[in-house]
């Protein structure tokens, strides 16, 4: 059960029981349900197929409040009431390396980013590796190497870790588990919950580059450009967005399925209307003429060094001024707004006065690029 | 740098400068060197190799504090004061099902166990999927079942995790990576630096069910034989030793390269001699024919619901007359003792009135048990 369900039936008193039971049906019907007999590449794409393998198999097996919010990681509260969240991400990127960074980079950003998201300063990192037989040492050496400067960068420590060893042919090089914890300072609250109508959408920076990226790092797209991923860690810029706009409601980084797919996910929890400008939105010139290319919007491209924050309007131009004096926020945007109608919608206003309905990625163009 | 070699630097004012680096030379001289130029079997085993790809690869890039120990997790200290323990594995077992259990109940047992070898209270899970595309929904189904079955059975929630999907031949249809924080009671206290001379070994309950389980259960050894895995969480049973045994000096679970591993690491950790009595080992008959059969010695198969403890003479007794009363814990045994000499190195006292060596597992009899 997410935020959604979870409200109505926190506000039960207002119900009658039958009632409360069929909100939770219609919220349950809005949810993708699971028809596949065996895992795709789409339960992997961070869309549609992904929310309903998440849905009937994970939530549906650990029940447990922890789990209703299903952002980028959990929030704990321990017995002296300080909050802590904890976050992990599996990183199975191809190839290994990639203009701007490789996967020890997307390893640490990767925890270290979603534990932002929540709020939390990110502190301290576990690193667990699944290996393939035959993989250079010296190749091994480079990636942590990676992830000891990514963990430099972004202040956290990675406190313990765990590798296995598989026969060659039963993995792809590496696979690299990362979780995190941080503590949550006591003035920060950051909920789909707390997102009203008229709130203001930013996003850090430029989208679709990790993304794109990767995809022209495997070489087997006839596409020359010289796309950079975005890999980054982003909480020393979070730290500045909530200095400027200290009642920023909501958090999220767009990694698999993009600003596309948060921006839904987003109107779902909040059951509002999420209200974009095509024409605002700050893609590269490159990535905008790849995508165009593969037929590929890139409000579905994942980022890997930046995040989408639905701020309250009276802070809007602050937090944009503060995020655009950051190296990381130069190119950071207004992007739309929050409405209460259509709920549960993302809608993009195109340059022709026009408007689209913006769904869920379905299945998954750009597989493995995290 | 490990607790052996920070003692060294830690008692530094005894020593001139020259003398200290002196004797990390010596340590660092105990230490295995990496001297493969790919990743083997033998450097996911648990023994020589992996300590070795361990030291020059991990360690060495991630050098901090929390590193230093090398233990089962990572022991951090919050501002409040309050002790926090982290721990995280990584599960690649074939067959995914075996008798007594399944990937899923490791993935949860595993972590929970490495955390209450720390004295922490396990309390909260992350869970994160490799899953290769094909899999059955209903094979991934049984094991998220079996992950819930063993949280509740630990007390533990699994409240964050992750899905990656990896193309067909890209991996070996599932790994589990979980992550487990849990804090530390103020009253307790688990290090090899507290080990002394005289104190008395013992274990949980029968050593080798684990390992021997999931080779019988691959089918490739001529072998017929009803060994079932041990795979159980033993925070529960910790609870009970720590209550009897309240100055109990260190746990550890012997999973990957077994008793015979970790001894040898509390050995070169707490700078002793590890005596054990292989008369007082206890090992299940059909355990001890299966590994005459193959060559393999049971102290170094791997077990997943045992632990290994050390505690103070005066409290040998009580100890194990509690961890007897307990249903995990029924065949629990002092195997051994401390010694000041041969420093650094495991005995064994044989049922003929000799000794033996015990050195680290070398190479991997038993590769892709956990």
């Amino acid at each position: 059960m997410n935020d959604h369900a979870q409200q109505y039936l926190a506000s039960g008193p207002n119900f009658a029981e039958g009632e409360v039971i069929e909100r939770i049906e219609v919220f349950r019907k809005r949810r993708p349900r699971l028809r596949d007999s065996v895992v795709t590449l789409a339960h992997g794409a961070g869309g549609k197929a992904s929310a309903a393998l998440v849905d009937a198999v994970f939530v549906e097996a650990f029940r447990n409040p922890y789990l209703e919010s299903l952002g980028d990681g959990a929030e704990i509260t321990l017995p002296t009431g300080q909050r802590m969240a904890i976050s992990t991400d599996s990183f199975v990127v191809q190839p290994l390396r990639f203009p701007g960074g490789s996967i020890g980079h997307l390893a640490v950003h990767g925890t270290v980013n979603d534990l932002a998201m929540t709020g939390a300063v990110p502190s301290w990192l576990t690193a667990a590796f699944v290996l393939e037989e035959g993989l250079p040492i010296e190749v091994l050496q480079g990636i942590v190497a990676d992830m000891a400067d990514a963990a430099a960068a972004a202040g956290i420590h990675i406190v313990t870790g765990d590798t296995k060893v598989v026969p060659k042919g039963a993995a792809d090089g590496i696979f690299i588990t990362t979780a995190g914890v941080g503590l949550i300072p006591p003035d920060r609250s950051l909920s789909p919950t707390s997102v009203r109508p008229r709130d203001k959408v930013l996003v850090s920076g430029t989208i679709g580059d990790h993304g794109m990226a990767v995809m022209l790092a495997r070489g087997d797209l006839a596409i020359e450009a010289d796309i950079v991923s975005d890999t980054a860690p982003v909480n020393g810029l979070v730290d500045v967005l909530l200095a400027a706009a200290p009642d920023t409601r909501w958090l999220r980084d767009p990694t698999r399925g993009g600003v596309g797919t948060i921006c839904n996910e987003l109107a779902h929890d909040a059951d509002v209307a999420v209200a974009l400008d095509e024409q605002c939105l700050p893609v590269r010139a490159d990535v905008a003429g790849a995508c165009e290319m593969l037929g590929i919007d890139p409000l579905y491209v994942a980022n890997e060094g930046k995040f989408v924050a639905v701020v309250p309007p009276d802070q809007a131009d602050a937090a944009l001024a503060a995020l655009q004096q950051h190296s990381l926020g130069s190119d950071a945007a207004i992007i739309g707004d929050i409405a209460a109608e259509p709920a549960a919608t993302v809608v993009v206003r195109t340059g022709f006065g026009g408007t689209r309905i913006l769904d869920k990625l379905v299945g998954d163009p750009l597989p493995r690029i995290c």
